[in-house]
């Protein structure tokens, strides 16, 4: 069994965390999902969802790390601690995967200086102003480059979790797990529908 | 503010809850976001999502009522006081939404006798089997009828709620909220890629 990490913090964006969480969840054989927090204890989302968490400290750091964005980044970006933490847990990860603006958090660990990686359109800026070493890629629905996978916003997590499994297992996996799901896969991560807005 | 009350239980379907919770929590000035379950108190969702919950007492029942599926509804659908309640809520509500297999919760209630509704393309058969004068339609992504919405699968449910904002509200503010969540809408309610899985 693999841990599947699932970072959280408040004022997380739902479905930043939550849509990918779904699809993982589809291959309970192999992952073995885990909520965690810099402190543990209780986590609340953007749209008020209070989750239960363990603290960073018990997170099984063989595993996959799962970073999703949403306005808590804002904060979190200037936090030398809590960035501290995120670059130890990305150092030591199998693979790291951050949704939306979940890769400015990323971004400024270093951990991405000279790797290609995107993010959320609408805040694309202010993420590239948090990693003026990375590679940001505007037109793409997600981008992999190592170990790191990175999608654009919210939704494109999911997509982007769908692509991570396609390269890991098989395509025929993802494809069962959208049947499963009922979800309709954008499957090239350079067909970015929000690229210009 | 109108209450968008989510129903939890154990084992529910993580995004058939959250993924409408995401775009319904991109309307913050109208629609004010609770989440419940019959006690109250932790519920664990299929992929092991710990989230707190106030009890079903607490529910402003003039408000809108979402009804996740998953494999929580297997036993739920025998649970005489829990489909009471459901009845109950839902009597009250302005709008019932169910996603996926929660359709047999509503089902259950009566309130769906002699009207159109969906539910998950794997669990048809047995979604059909507890709501015997309920016109299930197979092909559809999701259905509306009076102020009852029913989607399919899990994903659906985003499709659904989009629908539901653009009846309720506008297109455009449906289209306005696909592009903060960078999600690809089917707006098509009849547009069912699953229905012969």
């Amino acid at each position: 069994m693999i841990s599947f990490n699932v970072i959280l913090f408040d004022d997380f964006e739902t479905l930043d965390a939550f849509g990918p969480v779904e699809i993982i969840g589809k291959l309970p054989q192999t992952y073995n999902l885990g909520y965690f927090s810099m402190n543990g204890g209780t986590v609340l989302s953007r749209q008020q969802v209070s989750v239960n968490t363990l603290s960073f400290s018990e997170v099984d750091t063989t595993g996959i790390l799962l970073i999703p964005g949403g306005m808590g980044t804002r904060k979190l970006v200037e936090d030398a601690d809590f960035i501290a933490q995120i670059k130890s847990l990305s150092e030591k990860a199998l693979y790291v995967l951050s949704i939306c603006t979940g890769s400015a958090l990323l971004a400024r660990t270093g951990l991405l200086n000279g790797k290609n990686a995107t993010s959320n359109k609408l805040a694309f800026d202010w993420v590239r102003s948090t990693g003026s070493y990375v590679n940001w890629i505007r037109q793409a629905r997600w981008v992999n480059d190592g170990k790191f996978y990175t999608s654009s916003g919210v939704s494109a997590g999911m997509d982007m979790t769908l692509g991570f499994i396609s390269d890991i297992h098989s395509e025929e996996t993802a494809l069962d797990i959208c049947k499963y799901v009922e979800y309709i896969w954008n499957t090239d991560k350079s067909n970015d529908p929000f690229a210009n807005e």
